[in-house]
C-alpha cells in the first residue's frame, strides 16, 4: 500500500516551477521551448484578428503557416529526406505549443501538414512522396484533406463521391452524383489549396471496391480553379475563421493512374483491382488507421487550450477581490481564489487538465513508437486507435467544459474579445466534432472493447459487432479485456483482496484504491454492456434495435476505460518523480482528479456496491480539503504550463502580468 | 395519489400543436403572437450581422429596436399616460418572444427599456417620469445603466463613483476617483446614449449615505461627448456585437439637485439628507429589488434561447441519417432521433426547458402582480426577488447547456454561421453574468432561505447573515422556511407517511413523489447549510472563513429550492390541463424533467437514505423509456414554442423547412 500522503504532507509546499514544466515537457522540451519562443512572433494577430476581414485573416494566417513551415517546426514529422524533422512525437508536442497561439495558425497546419500532408505520406507511395513531400513540408503546396461530404461525416464508408477507372485512358474520373455528396467543411479548399486528397468510391470494370484516396488537382498556380471543379465558401463560421474552408463538387474530373494513393491497394494499368488486404471493410479501416495522428494532435490541443483559459482565470482569481468578508485587512475585498466555490470550480478542472495532460503524453509516446517502427505488432496500432479515439473525446470536452467555466469565473471581463476567451471558446467548439464527433468515437472505443482489439474484427460494423458479441459467452469478452487481468492483479494488493470488501478498508487518497474503483467500473460496464446485447440478439430483436438501446451503456462503458487509462498514466509520471515538493503537489492534483471522477459518479458506484454511502460523503469532503491545499499553489500549478505570457491576451484581466 | 400514468398512457399520442402553443404562451397571448409576427420583418439581420461591420451592425440594431419601439411591443410595462401600455406581464412576454430573434436587438431593447427606462420608472419620480418617460418609451431617447463598474460588479455595493452634494449651487458633482471606478460593460455607452442613470456613492455634508442614482447627460444632441464626461469603447465582445458597450469616467461632471431618483431618498436644497428607509444597506437593497424585471426578463430570454437551439435539433435529427442499422429499408441508414443515445442527449434537455418555461412563466406573473399593485405585501416582495435570482440562474445556464449540446448534435453543420448556433452561443454566453452572476445569484437565495425572506435582514451582507444564523436554533431556521411546512403535508399525503420509507412505496411517475423527493433535499440542505454555519462560528472561526466553507453548500441548498420551485411550476400547469393527448405529453415531459433531476442528484438522494440503489437503477431505466414515448412527439413538441421559421435559419440544416 502507498504511503499515505495526509501525514506525510508538508505544512507549505515550495515549487520549482521550471522543473514542473520540464516534468510537463517531457520528451520533447526542446521542440517545445522553440515553439514558445515563435509564438510571440505573430502574438499581434491575436488582437488583429477581430479587426481584419475574413479575407485578410485567411491571408495573414497563411502567412504565418508558411513562415511557421520555414522554422521547420511544422515538419517534424515528416522523414528527413522530404525536409522532414523525422521526429513523429515531437511533431504532436510542437503541435499541442503551437495551441497555446492562434488557434487558425494552428487548425490550418493541422489541415496542411497533418490531414493533407499525412495522407499524402500514410497512404501514398514513393511517387507521391517524392513528387509532393518537399513542396508540403516547405509550405509552398497547400492542399485539402477532402473527405468529409455534406451527407457523410461520421459514417464516411458511406461516401457519395465516385472515383471509376478508365482502362482505355488509364485515369481515373472523379465524379460527385448528388450535392449531398459534395465534400464539405474542407480547410484551405475556400482559397488556397492547389490539390486535394480526395476519398472516394473506386469503381473498377463495374466493381466498387470502396472508399480510396486519389490526388486531384483543384486550382493552377495562379489560384484558377480548374475545370471540372466547383468550390463554394462555407461562409463564417462560429470560430476558425483565419481557416478557409469549403465545399467541393467534381464533374467528370481526369486524373491519372498514378493519382491513387495506392499503398494498400492499386489498379494496373489495364483495370485489375489488386490489394493485400482482401475484406472492403478491414482495408478501409487500415487506410483511417494511419492518419491517427490527426486525433492524438487534436487531443493535445484540446489540453492545451483548457490550460490557457486555467492559466487566465486563476491569476485573474488571485488578482481581483469582490465583497468584505473579514478575512483580509479591514475595508479589504476578499481574494476570488479564497472563496470555497471558487476553488471547487476550478481545482478539481485544473487536476483534470493536468491528467489529460499526461495521458495525451503517453499517447503520443504510442504514436510514436507505432509510427516509428519501435512497435509493429497489430495489437499495439488497435490499442493506440482506440486510445486516440477515447483521449480526443475527453480532451475536447475538457476544453469545451473548462474554457466555459473559465469564462464565466472572470464575469464580464472575460466576455470582452480583449481577453482571450471569446476566440478559445469559438475556436476550439468544434473540436469535440472534427476528427472523429466524440461520441461516434467513443462508440469505435466501445466496440475495440468488446472485440478486443481483434484485427479479425476491426472491419465489423454496428450490426456486425452485436452479432459477434451476440455470440460469445459474456464471460469470454469479459475475460479477453485487459481490465478484468488488471482487477484481478488489484484484488490480491488491496486489503481484503477478494472480497467484496476490499474498497472499504484502503484510504481516501490511495492510488491504488483510485485504480482499483476505476478499474472495476469499466469491466462492470463491459460485461453489461455485452449482456444487454447478447440478451437483446436473444429475444430476436434485431441488431439494430438493440444497438440503440445498448449504445449509451456502451459509450459509459468506454468512457470508463479511458477514464481509467487517464488516470492510470497520470499515477505512473506520478510513481517515477523523484520525491519533493513537485511531486507532492502532482500527487495533489492526482488524487483531486481520482476523487473528482468518483464523486461525479458516486451514485453508479454505490448503485453496483462500491461504495458505501458514508464513504461517498466522505470523497466529497475530502475534495473540499484538497482544493484548500491546492490553493496556495495554484498559480504556480498554471504557471508551469508555460504559456508565453503575449499569449494570454488579457491585460484587462491580468494587469501588470501582460505585456 | 394521482393516477399512475403508465397505465393509462395511450399507444399512440396525436399532439394539437396549437392548442399546445396555446398552453405554452398563457395569459399573454395576444403579446407573443404580435412579436412572432412583427420578427421576420428583420430577420434578414441575422444573417447581415455576419457580414456588417461593427458600427454598421450597431446603427442597423438601433433602427429595429426604434422600429420595434413604434410598435409599442417594447413599451408594454410603461404606463400609458407616458405612452406604455401598462401591463408589466405582457411587457416580459414580448421581451421572450423577441428572444427568437437577433440577440444584440434583445439586449438593446432590455438596456434602453428594461435597465434604463426601468430605472427612471422605478426609482424616479413624477418630475423625472414626466421630463423622460415619453421619450425613452418611443426610441427617441437612448440612455444608459451605469452600475457596473471595472472595479465592482458582483459587489455593486461598494461602487467607486461618488456624487457630492454642493449646497451652495444646488448640484451633485459626479467623480470617478481611480480607473476601476469607471462603469463598464454600459450598453449605449460607446455610441447612443444621451443621458445616463449612474450609480454613485452620495455624500451629503460630508457624510456618506450609499450608493444612489442620478440622471446623467452624457452626449449633446448631435452625439458630441459632454464636458467632463470620458467614454471608451468596450471594443469587440464574444457576442452581442449590435449592442455599444463602453466605459464611462466622470470628472467633475455637475448635475441640478433634482437628477437624483428621489423615490427613496432625496437631499433637500439646504443639504440635508431625508429618506423614509433607514438603514442604509436596506435603502439600497429596496432600489435594487425595483429593478428586478431585468432578471425575471433575461430568465424568460434565456428559456426562449434554448428553445430556438432546440427546435434546430430537433428537426435536424428528424431529416439528418446516418449509418445503416437494418432498422430501416435496405441499404437506409438510420434517422439521428432514432439513436438512444442521441434521445438521451435532448429530451431530457427539452423537458426542463418545458419546465422552466412555466417557472419562468409563473415568475412573471409574481412580478406582475407585485408591481401592478396585486399584491402589496412585503413577503411577497422578497419572494418574486428570490424567485427571480434563482430562476435566472437556472434559467440561463440552461441557455448554455442546450445551446452547447444542440451544436453538437448538429456536428459540422451546426459550427457554420449560417446555422444559428454560432450567434446564438455567442450572444447568449454572457447571460450567466449580467443581470448577476448566477452563484452571487444563489447566493442571495440561499441567505433569503436562510434568514427567512425576514425584510428586517435584507440589509445583512454575508458576514452578518453568518451571525444572524449562528444565533438561531437550527430547528428555528427550518421552521421558517416554507418548504418545512410543504414537506410536513406531503408526508401525511404519501404512503408509509412520517416514517423514513415514505418514498418507497410511490409509483416512479407519480409527482408527489418527485415533489417530496425535491422538497425533501431542499429542507434538508438548508438544515445542513444553518448547522454548519452555526459550528463554523460555535468554535471560534471568523464569519468570513465560516462563509467561504459553507458557500458551496449553501449555493447547493439555494440550488435545491430554486429546483423545486421550478418542478411546482411546473406540475401546476399539467395538474389544471384538460384531459387529452396534450396533457399526457406534458405529463410525460414533467415526469422527465423530474426523473432526470432526481437522477443528476442520485448520490445525494442515496447519500441521505432517500434513495435505495434499486430504485436509482430504475430511474435511470425509467428515463430510457419516457425518451422512447418522447419520440414520436419530439417534432411536434418543439413546434408548440412557435419561433417563427424564419428565425431558425438553419437551410443547411433543415432543408425544405426554411425559406
Amino acid at each position: 500500500m502507498a504511503e499515505d500522503p495526509i501525514t506525510a504532507f508538508p505544512p507549505q509546499l515550495s515549487l520549482d516551477v521550471p522543473e514542473l514544466t520540464a516534468v510537463l515537457d517531457g520528451r520533447h522540451a526542446e521542440i517545445r521551448t522553440a515553439v514558445r519562443t515563435l509564438l510571440p512572433s505573430y502574438a499581434s494577430l491575436l488582437d488583429d484578428a477581430e479587426r481584419m476581414s475574413r479575407g485578410e485573416y485567411r491571408e495573414r494566417v497563411l502567412e504565418v503557416v508558411q513562415e511557421m513551415a520555414g522554422s521547420g517546426a511544422t515538419g517534424m514529422g515528416f522523414p528527413p529526406e522530404h525536409g522532414g524533422g523525422g521526429d513523429i512525437g515531437a511533431s504532436v508536442a510542437a503541435f499541442s505549443t503551437l495551441a497555446y497561439g492562434d488557434l487558425s495558425v494552428l487548425v490550418k497546419t493541422g489541415v496542411q501538414f497533418g490531414l493533407f500532408g499525412g495522407a499524402i505520406l500514410q497512404l501514398g507511395t514513393e511517387r507521391h512522396h517524392g513528387a509532393y513531400l518537399a513542396d508540403i513540408v516547405s509550405g509552398r503546396l497547400l492542399g485539402c484533406f477532402a473527405m468529409t461530404e455534406t451527407g457523410h461525416g461520421s459514417n464516411v464508408q458511406a461516401l457519395g463521391t465516385r472515383a471509376t477507372y478508365d482502362a482505355e485512358t488509364r485515369e481515373f474520373v472523379i465524379d460527385t452524383p448528388t450535392v449531398d455528396a459534395g465534400k464539405d467543411y474542407i480547410g484551405n479548399a475556400a482559397a488556397h489549396g492547389r490539390v486535394a486528397v480526395v476519398f472516394a468510391q473506386l469503381e473498377v470494370a463495374g466493381e466498387g471496391h470502396g472508399v480510396h484516396a486519389f490526388v486531384v488537382p483543384l486550382r493552377a498556380e495562379d489560384g484558377t480553379v480548374l475545370p471540372g471543379v466547383r468550390i463554394e465558401d462555407d461562409g463564417p463560421k462560429m470560430g476558425l475563421n483565419g481557416v478557409d474552408n469549403g465545399r467541393i463538387w467534381f464533374d467528370g474530373v481526369r486524373v491519372p493512374r498514378e493519382a491513387l494513393l495506392n499503398r494498400f491497394a492499386d489498379v494496373t494499368e489495364d483495370g485489375t483491382y489488386v490489394s493485400e488486404i482482401e475484406s472492403q471493410g478491414r482495408r478501409f479501416f487500415t487506410m483511417l488507421g494511419t492518419l491517427v495522428q490527426g486525433r492524438v494532435s487534436v487531443a493535445s490541443a484540446g489540453v492545451s487550450a483548457a490550460k490557457v483559459a486555467l492559466t487566465i482565470a486563476i491569476h485573474y482569481a488571485l488578482r481581483r477581490r469582490q465583497f468584505e468578508t473579514g478575512n483580509g485587512e479591514d475595508g479589504e475585498e476578499q481574494l476570488l481564489l479564497d472563496y470555497g466555490l471558487h476553488q471547487r470550480r476550478l481545482f478539481p478542472r485544473l487536476a483534470r487538465t493536468y491528467a489529460l495532460h499526461f495521458a495525451s503524453e503517453v499517447l503520443t509516446e504510442d504514436l510514436h513508437d507505432v509510427f516509428s517502427g519501435i512497435r509493429t505488432d497489430e495489437e499495439s496500432r488497435r490499442l493506440l486507435e482506440s486510445r486516440a479515439a477515447g483521449t480526443k473525446a475527453l480532451a475536447t470536452w475538457l476544453a469545451t467544459d473548462v474554457i466555459q467555466e473559465c469564462r464565466e469565473a472572470c464575469g464580464g471581463a472575460g466576455y470582452l474579445s480583449a481577453n482571450r476567451f471569446a476566440a478559445l471558446k469559438a475556436d476550439t467548439d468544434i473540436f469535440t466534432t472534427f476528427e472523429g464527433d466524440n461520441h461516434v468515437l467513443l462508440q469505435l472505443v466501445g466496440k475495440s472493447l468488446l472485440t478486443d482489439y481483434a484485427s479479425e474484427f476491426s472491419d465489423l460494423d454496428q450490426l456486425g459487432m452485436v452479432r459477434f458479441v451476440a455470440g460469445l459467452a459474456v464471460e469470454t469478452v469479459l475475460e479477453r479485456t485487459s481490465v478484468h487481468k488488471l482487477l484481478e492483479q488489484i484484488r490480491d494488493v488491496l486489503p481484503g483482496g477478494g472480497s467484496d470488501e476490499w474498497h472499504t478498508d484502503s484510504g481516501l487518497l490511495d492510488p491504488d484504491y483510485h485504480l482499483a474503483m476505476y478499474r472495476f467500473r469499466e469491466e462492470h460496464l463491459i460485461g453489461g454492456a455485452a449482456r444487454r446485447l447478447k440478451r437483446g440478439v436473444d429475444s430476436g430483436a434485431n441488431a439494430g434495435e438493440v444497438f440503440s438501446e445498448v449504445q449509451e451503456h456502451l459509450i459509459r462503458a468506454a468512457r470508463a476505460h479511458v477514464e481509467r487509462i487517464v488516470l492510470e498514466a497520470f499515477v505512473g509520471v506520478v510513481e517515477k518523480l523523484p520525491d519533493g515538493d513537485n511531486k507532492f503537489a502532482l500527487n495533489l492534483m492526482c488524487d483531486l482528479h481520482a476523487l473528482s471522477g468518483i464523486e461525479a459518479d458516486a451514485a453508479w458506484f454505490m448503485e453496483h456496491g462500491r461504495l458505501t454511502t458514508q464513504r461517498s460523503k466522505a470523497i466529497t469532503k475530502e475534495i473540499g480539503e484538497l482544493c484548500r491545499r491546492v490553493r496556495p499553489i495554484a498559480g504556480d500549478l498554471v504557471d508551469a504550463f508555460a504559456v508565453p505570457t503575449e499569449m494570454l491576451r488579457a491585460s484587462a484581466l491580468l494587469g501588470e502580468r501582460t505585456a
